[in-house]
């Protein structure tokens, strides 16, 4: 529609790739005619356990305080989260979402054309979204083998560069960095650049790396966590970022005055408590990857062996396994939007919901297999 | 602190002057040694009564499926509103608060000096924060006895101008625009131009100006409302704006993919059905208002006529008068920071916490006008 008004938009939005979000069930249920209940969500790496029962119980305790407003510091909350990674509250940022995290990070480094951002060429979508949102300039650097190329990441600072993101474990390719090469190229990026480090996946790792030891040392690192994904409360949008005062306080200062709602703050901070559920998480987390794999390797597929909960895939099509397994009230994710055309990301789920997964595959790969042949 | 980083920073932030947000209960519970239950708190212009029945029923019915990403595109609540609306979904965007949707407006439109924003000199304190955050340029209007100059207004308006914010009725001064001179107002406004009427608290006015039609007719105007007010759902963060639809198709692109939470969503859509909530608060309100009316003149106190569910009134000292009320579990909002130091803000509560209120009232002014008259 050309109208007085569009003249008027930011140039920016006019140019902007909307983000594809995983397939809703409700949405699948009404194009499809399923009942929401039989539908099975393996497209945007939720917890397949659910919530903590803890976080339940705190929102139930306090629903008769929803008409008024959070405390927008996140009192609570903070002291919480100060307390079981042993740092300030003054180094903590609440967000909603750790998305918002990385919209407040441009604010603060990268909005403008003269600024520019980092990030690999297969990295979470936010990243490229929020560059084009803010008119920054950006370089997607070419990932070697699925996962960060940091040493070409160092080779593409340049003067403009003010911010870096690297998200470990990736997303949507589910590698992670080797500790020690961490490490190192943190040491080695210049003081004036700050570092992102997305830790969305990071409580799926064993031993992950001491990446909070750098908040303490150095001045230019910022840590990205989140609620959604062990925790399980993708739903309610709460996360955080870390990071050293300095940059903490202004943070704090580009952020709405109530950005994280109630029900989030104290769902999250009861969900800290529950170390029995974040054990059982890693242990279907664990088991259902082993699963996943053993059922690709015999499918035939390649796969990039993943350190997250969830599994980036070789299909062939994957708009075409999408749509197939859509067909039989499974959502999966396609790749397109991220330039893997050829590939699906799926969650790892419950054992229930990956024996019906592998059961469809064969089916669904078959025509895709005959069509090669010929 | 001074480090290589703070010189790295948008200068814009170093400027900004941070949102003072009405004090938690919780946080004056810790600082006074309360019991967070014996704490009245009439400082942010929440629903006495609470959220609706309807509301905290969703909610807990949907408790188990918080693990999950909200519906970015909030289909159940788009579609429920643009039926009690009589406009289409596409004319609707959802935002973490009404306050987001101020924060999408100037990445639409007001990003940089160039760009310029207009709003009164006693508007709500978001327009400006979010200017300065924006580092847009902008003009505080004066205002005529605490209520929008429209006249003012339009003869600001220069070739810079891309955005103007009319709150009806005004926040924090309570004050209304009549329906004509509101509708004169619009026509006049350049049509290169947009006018963000922002109505959090219309659902408090029983003669609404009918701003809806303008959408159909005008390609600049937009209008915000929140659940935040009327509704009781402050903690949850969730209000709109209703845009003509080549506005609000840029507005959708310029928010986050999941900016609003599953459970706010869910407790709107059920919130709307619950006419008799609205009536009770409506009661409740405007009883409330003539209590305290009566109680200000019988104080002699000055007091501006309110059409929302709060009063502004003249104190003398509103920081004192502010920490005395807390002395005694009482939060109510001085207004220091809204350039009105002499005033003070006050919610309509209950009966039961009005009474307490007005009781306690005298002996708090006691000592300034003791001061007065020496």
């Amino acid at each position: 529609m050309t109208n007085i008004i569009s003249t008027q938009i930011n140039p920016s939005l006019t140019k902007l790739t909307p983000y594809e979000p995983g397939k809703p069930i409700e949405e699948l249920a009404r194009e499809y005619g399923f009942s929401p209940n039989e539908i099975i969500k393996l497209a945007s790496n939720e917890n397949p356990l659910g919530p903590s029962p803890f976080a339940v119980e705190a929102i139930a305790k306090n629903l008769h305080k929803i008409h008024l407003y959070p405390d927008g510091n996140g009192y609570a909350l903070k002291k919480a989260l100060a307390a079981s990674l042993d740092i300030d509250t003054e180094n903590i940022v609440l967000g909603n979402g750790s998305n918002e995290i990385i919209e407040l990070l441009f604010h603060l480094f990268a909005s403008s054309p003269t600024e520019e951002v980092l990030f690999s060429k297969y990295a979470f979508a936010v990243y490229k979204l929020m560059a084009e949102l803010f008119g920054a300039s950006f370089k997607e650097v070419d990932d070697r083998s699925f996962s960060h190329d940091l040493q070409s990441i160092l080779h593409s600072i340049g003067p403009k560069t003010k911010l870096i993101f690297i998200a470990n474990p990736n997303n949507p390719t589910g590698t992670r960095i080797p500790n020690e090469q961490l490490y190192e190229f943190l040491d080695a990026v210049p003081e004036r650049v700050v570092v992102a480090i997305d830790e969305a996946y990071i409580d799926f790792v064993p031993d992950p790396p001491q990446t909070l030891s750098f908040i303490k040392k150095r001045e230019n690192i910022v840590i990205l966590r989140t609620f959604s994904k062990m925790h399980g409360l993708a739903g309610l949008r709460i996360g955080y970022g870390i990071a050293p005062k300095s940059i903490a306080n202004y943070l704090q200062r580009a952020r709405q005055p109530f950005n994280t709602n109630f029900l989030a703050q104290v769902a999250a901070t009861a969900s800290l408590e529950d170390k029995q559920h974040i054990l059982q998480t890693l242990k279907i987390t664990e088991e259902g990857k082993k699963r996943l794999e053993d059922g690709f390797n015999r499918l035939g597929l390649r796969f990039i062996p993943s350190s997250a909960n969830f599994i980036l895939v070789h299909v062939g099509d994957g708009d075409y396994v999408f749509k197939s397994f859509l067909k039989k009230g499974i959502i999966i994710r396609p790749m397109k939007s991220y330039g893997l055309a050829e590939w699906v990301r799926i969650t790892v789920g419950t054992p229930e919901q990956l024996s019906k997964l592998l059961e469809a595959f064969p089916s669904i790969l078959l025509p895709l297999r005959t069509l090669d042949k010929k």
